[in-house]
């Protein structure tokens, strides 16, 4: 199930380059066009930097996780359904960033990984309930520092969630703030 | 073969992605794009849930499976051809089915899923018969439930593909109830 | 390295599906446009036979190579990049194969496997020349037999390149000659 | 995570296909098209064969590195970054080429390749420095001379994107001249 996971995970960051397009044409030079085209460069570092660490998190997590069963697959499957809609929701931030309707794609962008976070928490609680799937080696309090530690995911992003309809561009400090969090809870 | 396997699975759930395009332009607002858009994302989540189950059940398959050789490997290519003819037939449902052209898009959708499934059968038998490359520990009562539990899949799409012509949206009823019928299968 | 060139022959056959495309608009219907599109869905086929059938010689290919320098990665990655060359002549083909330049197209797709047939021959002389890089288990005939097998491809190929440019269409024939000669020749 | 890099490296490596584009239409013949389009293959072939060098490089340089930790995972995704940027930046290339414009997407294009470099001997420096995640069998010596090898590419690439300004297509000149280098390097 890893490498199926760790396939989607590196297939979706590598998707990611496809959103970054030729911006020259119609009168535009290439160079003015690529300084326009800075929110796509943006929104790419952002999401490539986001599911780098949600993978790394991924890969973190099933360390602990010793056994596998049906429903697990189902939950991580729809992990990856979340991961691999990030390809598109950076589309949609790079190319509506500087427009009146950022925040329709602020609030998307920003749900999306609300979302995503949910659902990670509901896989390690699915996980660690009664230890159900946990290896031996994990202590109870290994696994329940991990619970806290996620918690702060849905928390960070349902700030960046709350704030996104009001200022598409806040996002982007939500999301580096949420970032930020995310690496610090990890070291 | 698996990991070849797993690659084309992932590749092809990964690219399901690639189907979802900025629906603004041409007067259209984001928001009331994206929600015009809602086909695409239903073909989105339905193909990633069909491809997600395909793969569990070709990784369960291949754990009775112990032996490998070249037609083998053929009826897998033959199969992941069809697995990965679903990001174009997902594209087609997603573009056509609010159209009046919508039973094209079903039926060539449900037509490729019942193929598929019918493949799938060969193939099970293909290693079955003769119990010419099953594992050993692998009882001739295990291999004759999964041959029963296989023969769902090609009747649900082939009701579905029976309904497909008459209303395209039935499919998705038809569907979602493969999908149900696949997933009880399997518990 | 066989994780890498998995990857790649992986990759390249799912990207193969994203020549196929949504045949309706301007004033085409679905059903109609399906049937006119008939040469991408052919080519689709043509070139996922090839690609897997390549995948499957390459594998076994790889059973007989024991030792890897940085030579072999090289001639190894030039293969690939022929592989991968294979998603835009396969394109090619489709757009052309029933215009009046389809011998164009033809020839370079018959031209592109010549060369691959030729470097893949190539790479096995680098690998068995003085049993450089077998396996110490290889018997020298089975060296020599499977040298023999692989002057098949070149030839076939060879000989579609020599008809295509004279007719698109005749490659064909040519194409599902050399598959059919790949496949007895393994079995 | 060798895994996931080289899946990394393996779809990025094969996405540099989709840069090719059927070059007919607007009453340019096939043959024309495709002898005009030659950038675009030049592209190619270059980012294919740099991607592929980096790919061999980076697999050496873990068989030095025998412990992982959370740093040293972050940096290597901020060296992946670069390597999907490559996919961008072949197509600016092959897209400018030959118009005035060309000295900008080839500063792009080495800039990109140099930053990637001093990342890469960023990386290195991290693993080495007081032998923090060196495997033990790696003697000083070692290590020392590989550190020394690596200083060519930021060297090779910086000269390039200093002549990069002046004249695109002397980068290409520089680019196989770094090629060459990075060859000669590690034999």
């Amino acid at each position: 199930m890893e490498a199926f996971s760790d396939g989607v995970f590196a297939f979706a960051i590598t998707l990611l380059a496809l959103n970054l397009r030729d911006p020259s044409g119609s009168g535009v030079s290439l160079s003015e066009g690529l300084i326009k085209e800075w929110p796509a460069f943006f929104a790419f570092v952002t999401s490539f930097v986001s599911v780098l660490i949600m993978w790394m998190n991924h890969h973190n997590m099933f360390n602990y996780i010793r056994k596998i069963d049906r429903r697990l697959m189902l939950l991580n499957g729809l992990l990856l359904l979340f991961v691999v809609l990030t390809v598109f929701n950076t589309s949609l931030v790079a190319n509506h960033i500087l427009q009146p309707d950022a925040s329709v794609a602020a609030t998307l962008y920003a749900g999306t990984f609300f979302v995503l976070a949910i659902v990670w928490n509901g896989l390690w609680w699915y996980c660690t309930a009664g230890r159900r799937l946990l290896g031996r080696a994990v202590t109870d309090q290994q696994a329940n520092t991990i619970t806290r530690q996620y918690r702060v995911a849905p928390v960070s992003y349902g700030v960046a969630l709350l704030i996104a309809p009001f200022s598409g561009l806040v996002l982007a400090v939500a999301g580096f703030f949420a970032i930020t969090a995310t690496l610090a809870q990890e070291t």
